[in-house]
């Protein structure tokens, strides 16, 4: 049996695929030093219209998503301790505005696009947090959602008080209570349980005959005493239509994986190739099945991707070398060193990072060279890996005609069970101008996209999932306070 | 002399007034109950278009900004602990959205009209809401101002996880830091100085010559570490147009005075006659002058007021008494409450309020008794409180026809020394339509008002101060790092 084919031999009908656009609100974002390509305008990155023109952009090509990295520090370990200056020539992530600011705009200019922001458990209450994104799901008319991490970098630990970080694994499970109280501010609850909830679905029917804005008796205290947060509430916001925002996640630490298992409703995963990916996704079926008894199809899979397309394999080429011209190896290099928490430029020229001694970037650096062609026997030293950073960051790259970028993300659907891609740009406008005029029709003929929409102005989780609210197999869903 | 004219006998050339236009994002900010009025839209406080199409209202009258209050907690004390109830069939400032969101959005259809947002030193950290701020300030391309306030709702306190609030004078030695913190990381500092900052006015030229997009050497650390705030900075932002947001404060205790005085670019004053906001606006020039060397008419003095206006006097008083059956007297005490943290619940409905051993209460009903005609001899109960409260809250209220209004006003500025109002809506749309039609033709015909500007799109600091950057005898511009 073929793969493209069911048990019965007909065509296996293809997966829609869910198409992101990953961007920053920062002049370089996985593409350190292209600010300075002229046919780049990330230099613009504070400028309102630079963003609403982006969003109309996706919108009209029929994007899914806008999903907007974030984080709260700058990269200062290389040539660190504490210095922001290998970042600053190439705008490397640094400086680096405010993402959820941008959505109610945007929204404002957009009918179906939908917002993806990055927000840290870490560093904000989650009584305010809550507020934040049940404002602008309101204001977006229920097309945000939360991409929620809880921070690596030590810069920003030290700039809200801390000494250092929290450690890895308490972080998440700060992240665990943290997400038990949002629910139960933004998600409210179902009376035969024991949680309690904050406003009942009907709370707010701006009911004239009765005078009544609220209802008393439909909004009540959460009363959450924790470990880590004591909130008694109530919820200051009356539901939003989302209620809880669609929620992305994206770790795959084992603390990570369970809790993407439970809480993510789409999954960000990077990985140089399907099969890495796969072992990822398998992971995380498996525990939302087994751990949290969800359907392990209520969990989109996006992977991670960099795609430079053009008319022909060699034209695309072609244009990869140019851009390469406006690469910043400092600014790359400043990148890996937030990252991964360790400061390449304390090593030799020559120290091959294969071999260095060094586990976390010995694995990842022999996966890179494993899958960038002709690299075999090469030395994998602090130059090779600025320049495998610099157009697009980790991220597997993919550069080839629309046939050339179509196939190979087909082998990534086959081989890797993702349902989308998070694709990176490396010039804004550009990478995704490209996109759109050679590879979505592409895929488009395949079966693969459709611009259309099957519902004008749906929120995030009914593009995403089909229904506006959590779906009942979801964790969140077992606060809910239904209406009688 | 006559007060109209100056020492040589000319005309005293008149104050141009600053209207700003008071509202807040909820149903009921200060006329709870309203939102049943079929002339009100408040109901609609969380659709983006309700803010746009007044913003563009405001815009094309000339109005100078767009105040935005907010609170953190729910007004739960009358008829308490606790209790959100009595608020919500009034949607009496509950539920109430975060306003800085609502900012981008509104200038991107507005060219002129400023915005003034409330937020916090209490309960999110200098660094979060420095980076806040400037963000929304690049996105607004400078026309934004901070309400600085320390919060005052123990309903907020419990939601941040303390157990009751921190007390008021800590609240402003806080504040104290906070300021120092945020100066640092937003206006950087000046070289013969100790004091430190964190980007050099020239610090991102973007030049692509060099290809540095910022330069390093020209941004560092800040390292801050007080009593309260340990920050080490860099400032995660660049530049934006004002880097320091215009400074709007409205504290009138002694620590606020102070706090004001120092810090306070335009000041908020409550009041019920320009006498008593004169005493106010003595002091705080007074401790402006004296403690912190500056010039007096550097603070912008704002006053609050009730304006319903219509074609004549009666046709006035026939408005408010249409809209007094709007009111609603539970929200009107549930906010009393929050104000005040007294649950008038507890006490008979004869009690008169002016007598009731109650300090604050008292001497603020004496005032309001004072100047209500018609108001002596008679009780102030709880039922006369709400009615007081109805329209506008505590704010002093003067109904008539626009010369009736027109005169009131000009006395509050000849009497009380202040340079504009807080202009409080009772319904929106509604009073701010009233106002434009009626007043402020009157106000520009005695050359009070013009809704012409002197340079289109100017920032909210050079619209009320003259130029973009805090004035040099600002406190602030001790931190100035000005280019060499």
């Amino acid at each position: 049996m073929a793969s493209n084919e069911t048990k019965d031999g007909s065509p296996k009908p293809k997966k829609q695929l869910l198409l992101n656009a990953f961007v920053m609100n920062c002049p370089g974002h996985l593409s350190p030093g292209q600010w300075r390509n002229p046919k780049n305008g990330t230099a613009n990155y504070n400028k309102l219209s630079f963003w609403t023109s982006l969003a109309q952009t996706l919108d009209k090509a029929g994007f899914h998503c806008m999903f907007i990295a974030d984080v709260l520090g700058g990269y200062d370990v290389y040539k660190g301790p504490a210095n922001v200056d290998p970042t600053l020539s190439s705008g490397a992530q640094f400086p680096v505005n405010d993402p959820l600011y941008l959505v109610p705009a945007m929204a404002a200019v957009t009918k179906n696009l939908t917002f993806g922001i990055t927000a840290s458990t870490t560093y904000d209450a989650p009584y305010a947090l809550a507020r934040r994104f049940s404002t602008v799901d309101h204001l977006a008319e229920g097309r945000v959602a939360w991409n929620i991490v809880t921070s690596y970098l030590e810069s920003a630990a030290r700039n809200f008080g801390l000494d250092t970080q929290v450690e890895h694994d308490e972080r998440y499970r700060i992240a665990e209570e943290y997400m038990e109280v949002v629910y139960k501010t933004a998600v409210a609850y179902s009376d035969p349980k024991l949680w309690e909830g904050s406003w009942r679905d009907d709370a707010a029917p701006r009911d004239t005959e009765t005078g009544q804005f609220a209802v008393p008796g439909r909004v009540r205290e959460i009363n959450h005493k924790g470990k880590y947060f004591n909130v008694p509430g109530p919820h200051i916001c009356e539901p939003s239509p989302q209620r809880t925002p669609f929620l992305f996640q994206a770790g795959t630490s084992k603390a990570g994986t369970d809790f993407g298992a439970r809480h993510g409703e789409a999954i960000f995963l990077g990985g140089q190739t399907p099969q890495k990916v796969q072992e990822s996704v398998d992971s995380l079926r498996k525990t939302a099945k087994e751990k949290f008894g969800r359907d392990p199809r209520h969990m989109k899979m996006i992977a991670g991707i960099t795609i430079i397309v053009d008319g022909t394999d060699e034209k695309a080429f072609k244009k990869r070398d140019e851009l390469l011209t406006y690469g910043d190896r400092e600014g790359a290099l400043a990148l890996f060193g937030g990252w991964t928490g360790i400061d390449l430029s304390t090593y030799s020229d020559d120290e091959d990072f294969k071999f260095a001694g060094l586990p976390a970037v010995q694995s990842m650096v022999k996966c890179w060279a494993d899958t960038v062609p002709g690299s075999e026997g090469l030395k994998w030293n602090k130059a090779r890996i600025a320049d495998f950073l610099l157009l697009g960051g980790t991220m597997p790259k993919i550069v080839g005609s629309a046939k050339t970028v179509a196939d190979e993300l087909e082998r990534w659907v086959d081989e890797g069970d993702v349902d989308g891609f998070n694709l990176a740009h490396i010039t804004n406008p550009g990478s995704f101008e490209d996109m759109i005029e050679f590879l979505l029709p592409e895929l488009e003929s395949r079966g693969l996209f459709t611009a259309t929409v099957e519902k004008e102005g749906a929120t995030t989780r009914e593009r995403f999932l089909g229904q506006s609210r959590l779906l009942d197999d979801h964790t969140g869903s077992q606060y809910k306070w239904r209406k009688d």
